[in-house]
């Protein structure tokens, strides 16, 4: 299959992010193959004409947990421990597949209609989230968050390890590559080493990514400190979790000795700024951080404390909050924001995606600049960053496959899922 | 002309932010003249269906510049004083009427379409901002900024109070209150003692409100304090400037001092928490204002430092931002940030709007609560405030008028106007 993309203009992503007018991008199976000004020779399978519109790498939500789109504003409004314990914890009792694969393609839906083509997912019910991205053709990294509250522990029966063996058994690599399968300890508060130790060996040896909460909240990195008498990112140092491609959620607390550490160990910070604002946990030193050479990541995290899955409305908070919060109007630069949601996420997820360049992933999206809201356009970056919404998307190619155009899911039985959220998982969970 | 809403969930904004289901809303004129959940008897002029949509007051931008629309995104990236003095200031001397109606429009139709029914506007060349939102049919409060750099100076003569007193006899009261004109001083740093008399004076004479900017930066809020030994707030209680009904736009350095003057003088706050941080100016102290009882309303303040007009994003925004930076996920409720973008702003801007109720202003909007963001509704409110956006608005009604209905314009030829931009403003303004 090879795909002409044709007269928009690319933003492309490379260390300036030049934007190329009139375009033209060749994709081939789940590659882009050439980029260029002139029409390239021979025929293609499809042409894409992006005539008014800005051809840029799709978006990489590099934290989320997509079937609790289920729980949008489901207690919003109660303190955290209320929140959790009364109304997202029992609602999760309550999953199965058939639930579970409902509110999957519900939230891949939203993400894909708003741009994004990767994901990096930690859930439970794995192997459903898996079918439906497979099937949706979004990029996933897929985890199952595994939490361990004892010492005395089998990683041969633990359930969470038998899922994560299962999966990566399953599923790592699929369709070359468009499922990736990383280790996921759900975080240092909700475990112990020997979980620790078991997926630091098992990560390493399968070649996976790990994808870890740290420090979202003061108490959780506080009561760390009290515990081990290190940084939630030091003491899993400690245990090997770092020796391999990794992803640590949130970091609102970390300190100048972890981002150096994870400078050194190529550890990935994911910014979730709307989630971390809307549920009081604070604001995460990202200037610092960038400075510190972190590579830093967007993401939503689950639709319950966002209560969106639009990263564009992420990539524009990473853009103002910190200009806000430090009274710097240039601490973070419209290009680094666009940075943290396309190339960053492609380091964080390990996939060459985020960048418009032969021999990077067919993750793209066509932004249509003739909108209200991105008119006039002095800069395409700045329109990007600061007026561009999910719904000015008007196409979304993942893995050289084009997946949403016009409005229109191309994978998805957007009725059938409608029909499944309302009938069943919505009366399954809610009991309403 | 009467119209039937019907079969939409009625979000009134009163005490409780009820939700009436099935609703049944009558407007004759430009008022509601009834609201209940069995169809009124009688024949209407029109009967607008709202199945599967929320019904709720238009939404109030408390501070604005429309025709800075003409600058979205340009000068991004720069520092405040070069973006000013390179960038911002040097197109400003450029306006011509031809253009400033051009991108009024422009700014208007942005509004419009994503649900704003009033706005409270400071700027000049305002005779053709008035026409132009009097052609819209939107609700303005529209004020002169002033600015005065001397003492030797005759209000009879200063073109910034000649043009203030042409707006006020030309068009305060016009349709029914559909204009009001407010009396603006641009700032305390911008102006002298002469003109806060003067515009005191006026402002009680002619029943006028006072539209300003306080304390948007430090520097800004310290320089005052040396200069008078009194804060913004204070020196110009001094010179009675508060003795009317006021915006202070801004707000952020505002003191408990201030607070205490606001909350007694009933000077409503408007919090423009986009702009304040993207330009670095810090975060307002909201929830200490709300619980000293000042009237807080919401802003989006110009586009060129925003980047667009939607104010569901400032909601949102003023309903997360203070959660985090205080680190209390119950700082600002969900409920008190829909009240600032209705009920309160319609208490700034000293019009009967933001309610549904029999008497107030027919300024309605319906959302579509069947867009995929706004599925699963646990909440009407947490949906609104967290999920919305500008896009899921598919009718406005303002001063009783349907201006916008399913993405369709019905009082601006955004055709014309697009081209006026195109042709003629961004030429003159930018000489491209």
């Amino acid at each position: 299959m090879t795909t002409l993309i044709k007269h928009a203009a690319a933003l492309l992503m490379d260390g300036e992010t030049s934007v190329l007018q009139n375009a033209y991008v060749v994709v081939e199976g789940y590659q882009i193959v050439s980029v260029g000004q002139t029409r390239p020779e021979g025929n293609f399978d499809q042409e894409i004409d992006g005539t008014g519109c800005v051809l840029m790498p799709g978006l990489v939500n590099a934290h989320t947990h997509v079937p609790m789109t289920a729980m949008r504003g489901y207690g919003d409004g109660n303190n955290l421990q209320d929140w959790l314990n009364q109304y997202i914890f029992p609602v999760e009792d309550k999953w199965d597949s058939r639930a579970i694969r409902a509110c999957t393609a519900l939230g891949l839906a939203e993400m894909i209609a708003s741009g994004t083509t990767c994901i990096a997912d930690m859930y439970t019910f794995c192997e459903e989230i898996a079918q439906e991205c497979a099937a949706a053709g979004i990029n996933a990294n897929l985890s199952r968050g595994t939490t361990l509250f004892t010492d005395d522990f089998s990683p041969k029966t633990f359930p969470g390890c038998v899922e994560t063996r299962a999966l990566a058994e399953g599923w790592h690599g699929y369709n070359e590559g468009q499922i990736l399968v990383d280790v996921s300890i759900h975080g240092e508060y909700t475990s112990r080493p020997a979980l620790w130790t078991a997926y630091a060996q098992y990560a390493q040896e399968k070649g996976l990514g790990m994808h870890v909460h740290i420090s979202e909240t003061k108490a959780e990195h506080e009561e760390c400190l009290q515990r081990w008498g290190k940084t939630p990112i030091q003491i899993l140092d400690q245990y090997g979790v770092w020796n391999t491609r990794a992803i640590a959620a949130h970091c609102v607390w970390t300190t100048p000795e972890d981002w150096a550490l994870m400078a050194e160990r190529g550890i990935s910070a994911v910014h979730n700024p709307t989630s971390n604002l809307k549920l009081g946990s604070g604001i995460a030193p990202i200037p610092q951080m960038v400075k510190a050479r972190v590579n830093v990541a967007l993401g939503s995290d689950g639709v319950s404390s966002n209560n969106t899955t639009d990263l564009f409305e992420a990539i524009k908070l990473a853009g103002i909050l910190h200009n806000g919060a430090q009274r710097d109007p240039l601490a973070v630069l419209p290009d680094a924001a666009l940075r943290m949601a396309t190339v960053n996420g492609g380091t964080a997820l390990g996939r060459r995606t985020g960048r418009i360049a032969a021999g990077y992933d067919a993750d793209l999206i066509l932004v249509d600049f003739s909108h209200l809201s991105l008119t006039p356009c002095h800069s395409v970056v700045s329109n990007l960053v600061y007026a561009a919404r999910g719904g000015d998307v008007v196409m979304n190619m993942a893995h050289g496959r084009v997946i949403y155009k016009n409005g229109a899911f191309l994978t998805i039985d957007m009725d059938r899922v409608k029909r499944e959220v309302a009938e069943y998982a919505l009366p399954q969970l809610f009991g309403n």
